[in-house]
C-alpha cells in the first residue's frame, strides 16, 4: 500500500516538546554579536507565536514523506482583526512568497506567514483561508477576503515534494498548536526535509534586544534555510565549509546544484516602525546571509518578511489611525540586531538539524559538532 | 442536497463555440483607436492558446456558484519547456499574482497565467504543478519545481466564494481545453462572476497590429475585469457612467464599496522584447485603465502581465542564448497598441457580457446596448 | 555678443502678477470631474509654495534662452527644518529626478521639490545645496548634507539647451520668490520652453476638495507638460488632437519624434499618509495621463512625486515620532481627487501656454482656444 | 589668501604613475575567496577605464579641500556612442546615483559612472554633459541630451565640503585622463577624502575570472568606501574591528555617528547578461559588504549599478538588435564572483589609504598593517 495514514497529531512538534533536545549554535561555544533575547527566539518579541506540522512517513514504494508547515502568527490568532504593519525583500526571487503584492501595497500583514514546500503553496494557501473563515467574523474591512502569505523552500531531494503530502489538517494543526515560548528548530514544521550548505538545513531562531531612545526592543528571527554550497559555509566568520568536505549533497557541483535551495527569513520585532522602515529590515536579512558565505545563487529563492507589533491602530476604518515611529536616524541598531540574529538563527538552523534519510533513499548528514568545533578552534575561537 | 454535481465537460466554453453569440463593441459602433488583429483578440498572437472553465451552479440553500477559471498558454503546451520573456507591474496590489517574484528575477514566465476567484487561488496553483507534472518532463532545468503565476479577482458578490467550487478537474479542463482562435468573453472562466464599473463583467480580449521597423508586430490583451464605480466609466472617452445610473450594485456607495473590485491584464506579443521591455508594457496597462475612468481604488487588485512568444533561445542552459529585440526608440508603436488595446478589451468584456443572478439572490445588470448607444449619440459618436 | 545679461527681476513671474492674464480650462467651458479648491492650484495646500524664474533670452547668434526654474517647497522654507513624508513613482523613466533614492529610503522629502530642464539639473542641484546652507543651519540630522529633488524636462526645440543657461541666481530667485497664492502657468519657470501634444506647453496646476472620515483635505497638482503627440490628445475624453492637426511640431512624426517629452508631476496633499501611501498617490498621476491620452512613450521622463505636509513629528530624532494617517480603506477619495487634479492641471497648462518662438526659430503654437471650444462643442460639450 | 589656485595637472593620479606605491590587501598575506584577474581591478574588463581628479589642497583659514572626482568608463570614449547594458540597487538609498531611472527603464548605461562627494554632484552632473557636447556629436538617439551617472559619497569630515572645490575642469580631467591598467587606490579620486570603519578609506578594486559554460569571463569592481563603525571590521571573517580600537573617529559613537557614510559599488563584466540580470548583478553587492561587516546602517547611501561590455548592437535604432546572455542557470558563478570581488575591493580601500588630517584639523588614520597582520594571526591566518 503506498499511502499509510499520516498520523497528525504526534507529527506537531510544538517549541516546548522540541526544547531542550537540540543543542544550539551557543551550546557549542560558538559566539555572536549582539544581545540575544531570553529565549534566543523570534517568539522573545511578545505576542509572536509558532506552530510546527512536521510530517515524517515512509511510503511502502520507496518514497518518503519528510515537509511540514510552519506557522508564525504576529499577534497570535488576534492577528487576523488586528493587523501589522509589514514589509517585505527579494534578495533573489526564485521562490514565492504570497500575498506579497497587497503586503507592498497596503504596508500591513493581515494574517499569519505560512511556510512550507513548494508545492504545497496551493494547499497552504486555501487552507490558510479556510481556517481563517472558521474563525467566524470577516476580516478587519468587512470582507470574506483574504490574500494569505505563503512562503516556501524546495525539499525534492528528501520529501516525495510531487506526492502533495501536505494536506488541509497540517495546515490547520500548526495554526490551532501556535505558541509563544520556545520554538522548536531543525528538522521541523516546513524545514523537515530541508538542506543547507549540503548539510541537514531547517528551521531555526534567534533574537536580539536593543535599546533605541531609552527604550528597549527585541528583534526576532525565524529562517527555513535550505541553501548554500558546501564551501560557501561560513560560521562567525570561520571558512568552515572549506573544511569540512564530507558528506555532501551534491558530489559533483553542477550548474544546477544549487538550483533548489532558497532561504525564507521571518523577522519580527516590537519596535515601532513603519512599513517603508520594516521593508529596510526586510533588506537586511542579506547582509546577515552574507556573513554566513551565501552568493545567494539562481536557484535560492531567498525571501525575506518583517513585521512590526507595536501598532495598535491597524484594523479600523472608521478613524484616522495613530502611529508611532522610530526616527529614521535611530533605526540603525534595530538593522544591526536584524543582521545578528539572521546570522545566528541559520547556524542555530544547522546545528539542531539531524541526519535524515528520505525520498528515494537520499540522505543528508547534519553538521557534526565535534568537527565544527574543532574547525573552530583552528581558527582561534 | 447542497452539493450537485458540476458537470465539467459543458461549462468549459471554448471561444468557437461562444463567439458569434456575444456582440462586442465595435459592433455596437465604438471606434477605437488602432488597428486591431483579425480576431480583435489575445489570440491574435501566434502561438497563445486560451481555456475556460465556466462553473454555474445553484446550490440548494440558496447559494449559487458563478466562477472558473481561465488560461492563458503564451506557446500552448509548449510553453512548459519553452519559456517566455515576461514582465509585470501592480498599479494596485490589492489582489494576488502568485508567481511574480520569480517572474521579476528571472525575466521568464516558464508556464501557463491562470486567472481564478480570489479564494481559488490555492486550488489553482496546486492543481496547476499537478497538470505540470503530469505532462511527464521536468520542466527545463531538469528539476520537478514549478512557481506557477495565479490571479485572481473577487466574485463574492454573485458566487460563492466561500465555497471553495474551483477543483482540480475544472483547472485541467481550462489548461487542457485551450485553443487559438476566437476567445470567449464575457461570463466566462475566471470572469463569470465579475462585476465591473458595477454592471455585469469579465473576460475581455483585443488587439492591435503595430509596424516596427519594417515588420508588423501583433499586440494581444486579455482582461478579467471586476473594478471601478458607475460614476467612474468613461467608454472611448463619454462619461457614459453619469448617464447610466440605473441598477447599480452599491446603490449608497459607501467607503468601502470599491473594496471588492480588480482587474488582471494579461499582454500577449510576437515582438522580440527582452524582459524589461515586458516589463514596461505591463505599466502601460494602467494608462488604458486610465482612459476608461479608473482611479484604482484601494480595494482593487490592478496587476498586469506582458509577455513575448518572439524569443525561441529560452529554456536552454547548455550554451549562451541568443536574443533580438525591438530598440527602446521604436517601442512607443508597441506602448501605444497596449494602451489601445486594454482599453477596448475591457469595454468588450462589458459588452459581451450578460445579466446574471448569482449567490444570495444578487443580481447584476449588463450594459445595456441600446441605452449605450443613445449615450454615445448624445456626444457625437 | 553672444551673451546679453539676462536681467533676473523682470523674470520672476510670481503667481500673483500673472494670474488674470491667462485663461484656464474651466474658463472655457470645459468641466472636469470633482470639486476643485479655491484657487484650483497646488496653493491650495496650506503652507505649500510655488516660484518661478522665467528665462526669456535672444541670443546675437540665433539663439535663444526660453527656459526657466520652477520650486515647489511643501511647507515654504520650513520644509528645510521639518520635512514632509513624500513618495514617489516613473511610469516611464526617461528622465530625472534627482534625491528618490532616499526618498524612498527615508519617506521623507527634506527640501524643495526643484524643475528645470535637463542640462540644468546639475546647476540647480549644486545652488539648492548652496542655498539650503546660506539659511544658517544644518538639516534635521544636524549635518550640513543634502540630497536635493530636482527634476527636469528637455526644452531643446525652442531653448538654446547646451548653452546652460540657467544660473544660481536663478534658482535663488525661484526659492526666495516662493509664494502662496495663485500660481503662474503656461510659459513660465521650468516649463518656460516646454511643448505637450506639439502645443505650447509648461506649467499647469490644479486641486480637489475631499471628505474622508469626517474632515475636509486637499489634493493639488503642479506639472510640468512636455509631452504627446498631437494625434494622442484628449481633453475631458474628447479627441481633440485627432482634429486640431495644424502647426505640429513634428511634421513628418518619425520614430524618434517623441523622443523629447516628458512630463513631471507634483502632488500635494494635507491629508495624513504615510510614505507607502504616498507612494500609491504618486502612482495615480499615471491614469490622470492616460484620460488624456498619453502613451508614457519611451522617449517621455513621466516621473512623479507626492508629499503630505499633515505630519508634524518629523524632523526630529530625539523622541519616538507620532504619525496619523487615513485608513487604506477611505483612500480612494484621495486617489480620485488626485486623477482628477492631474488630468485638469495638464489642460491647463496647455490652455494658459501661448505661442513662442525660440532657439534655431523654431516656433510652437498654442492650443487655439477658439478651435478648441468648437471641437468640444461638435462632441456635445 | 581663502582661495589658492589648485594645480590640476599634478592632482590628476592616474592609475599607473600611484601603482606599486600602495600595497594591497593580498600584500600583507591576506587570502580571499576566488581567481582574481591579471590587474586584480575593474579594468582587468576589457576597455573599462579609470580616471581620477584627486583635489588635495589646505586653504588659509584652516579649511582643506580633500576631495575628487573618479570616473569609470565602460568603453572608455565610445561609451557615448556605444551604451553598454546596466542595472542598479541601492542596499541603503541615503545617497545620491543620478541617471538610475532612465538606467532602470532603458536597461541601458550611456555614458560613465561618475562618483565624487555628496555636494558636488551638481557640478558633476552638468560638467558631465559639457564634456559630453564638446566630444562633438549627439548621443546615439540622435539627440544632445544626456542624463549622466552621478554618484557620491560624503567626505565633510576631511574635506570643506560646502566650498564646492571640485570644478568642471577636474571633471574633464578625471574623464580625459582615464585609463585601462592598473587602478590607483586609497586617498585618489572621488575617495580622497573618504573614510571606513574609521579608517581612512578611499577607492579601492579587484576582479575575478570564472568559467561559465566553456568561455573565462571577468567581474570587476570599484568602490569608494565610506562607510561603517570600527567593531563592525571583518577582513576574511576576523573580526577585526574588535581589536583594533585605536585612532577611532566617533570617539563617541552616537546615535548619527553612522550618519555619514556610504559605499559607491561599480561592477564591470564581460561576460554578456541582459539588464534584469545585471541588477541582479548590482544586487549581490550587498552580500559582499555582509562578508565585511556592514549593516547597511541609516545614514549609508549603499548604491551599486554593474554593466556589461559584452553586448555590441545597443546605441541603433535602425534594427533589430541582437544580444546573447547567460542562462539563468549559469550565472551563480558570476554572483560568487561579485560577491569575492566587492569584498576583496573594499579591503583593498582600506590597505591603500593612508593618514590624513584635513578640514578643521581632523585626523584619520589608515589601516595599521603591522597590527592588522598581528590580529589575523591570532585568528589562525
Amino acid at each position: 500500500m503506498r499511502w499509510r495514514t499520516v498520523l497528525i497529531a504526534p507529527l506537531l512538534v510544538t517549541g516546548i516538546s522540541f526544547a531542550g533536545e537540540a543543542p544550539r549554535a551557543r551550546d557549542l561555544g560558538i559566539s555572536f554579536d549582539g544581545n540575544p533575547g531570553p529565549l534566543n527566539a523570534i517568539t522573545d518579541v511578545a505576542g509572536v507565536t509558532v506552530g510546527h506540522s512536521t510530517l515524517i512517513e515512509d511510503l511502502a514504494d520507496g518514497g518518503a514523506v519528510r515537509t511540514g508547515v510552519t506557522a508564525v502568527l504576529p499577534r497570535g490568532k488576534e492577528t487576523l482583526m488586528r493587523p501589522v504593519f509589514g514589509g517585505w525583500f527579494a534578495l533573489n526571487g526564485n521562490g514565492e512568497m504570497t500575498g506579497t503584492t497587497w503586503l507592498d501595497e497596503s504596508g500591513q500583514l493581515e494574517g499569519p506567514v505560512m511556510i512550507t514546500n513548494t508545492h504545497s503553496v496551493g494547499t497552504v494557501h486555501q487552507a490558510t483561508i479556510a481556517w481563517r473563515i472558521r474563525q467566524g467574523e470577516p476580516d478587519a474591512t468587512g470582507y470574506w477576503w483574504a490574500l494569505p502569505v505563503v512562503a516556501e523552500t524546495w525539499d525534492g531531494h528528501l520529501n516525495d515534494i510531487n506526492g502533495f503530502h501536505v494536506k488541509p489538517e497540517h495546515v490547520d494543526a500548526a495554526l490551532d498548536g501556535a505558541t509563544s515560548g520556545p520554538v522548536a528548530e531543525g528538522n521541523v514544521g516546513g524545514g523537515t526535509g530541508m538542506v543547507c550548505y549540503e548539510f541537514k538545513g531547517g528551521i531555526g531562531t534567534a533574537s536580539r534586544v536593543v535599546d533605541v531612545l531609552g527604550s528597549s526592543y527585541t528583534v526576532g528571527v525565524l529562517v527555513q534555510a535550505n541553501y548554500g554550497l558546501r564551501e560557501q559555509l561560513r560560521i562567525a566568520g570561520v571558512p568552515v565549509g572549506k573544511h569540512l568536505r564530507e558528506h555532501r549533497v551534491y558530489s559533483e557541483p553542477d550548474p544546477g546544484a544549487d538550483g533548489t535551495g532558497s532561504i525564507i527569513v521571518v523577522v519580527a520585532t516590537d519596535a515601532p516602525l513603519l512599513p517603508h522602515q520594516l521593508e529596510r529590515i526586510a533588506r537586511r536579512a542579506a547582509l546577515g546571509l552574507g556573513r554566513n558565505g551565501s552568493i545567494a545563487s539562481n536557484g535560492s529563492g531567498d525571501i525575506f518578511v518583517a513585521f512590526s507589533t507595536a501598532d495598535d491602530s491597524l484594523g479600523r476604518a472608521d478613524q484616522l489611525l495613530v502611529h508611532r515611529s522610530i526616527p529614521n536616524d535611530e533605526i540603525s541598531a534595530l538593522f544591526g540586531a536584524t543582521v545578528e540574529a539572521v546570522e545566528e538563527a541559520i547556524i542555530n538552523a544547522l546545528v539542531a538539524a539531524r541526519d535524515m534519510t528520505g525520498d528515494q533513499g537520499h540522505n543528508v548528514k547534519a553538521l557534526p559538532h565535534d568537527a565544527l568545533i574543532e574547525v573552530m578552534k583552528q581558527y582561534g575561537r
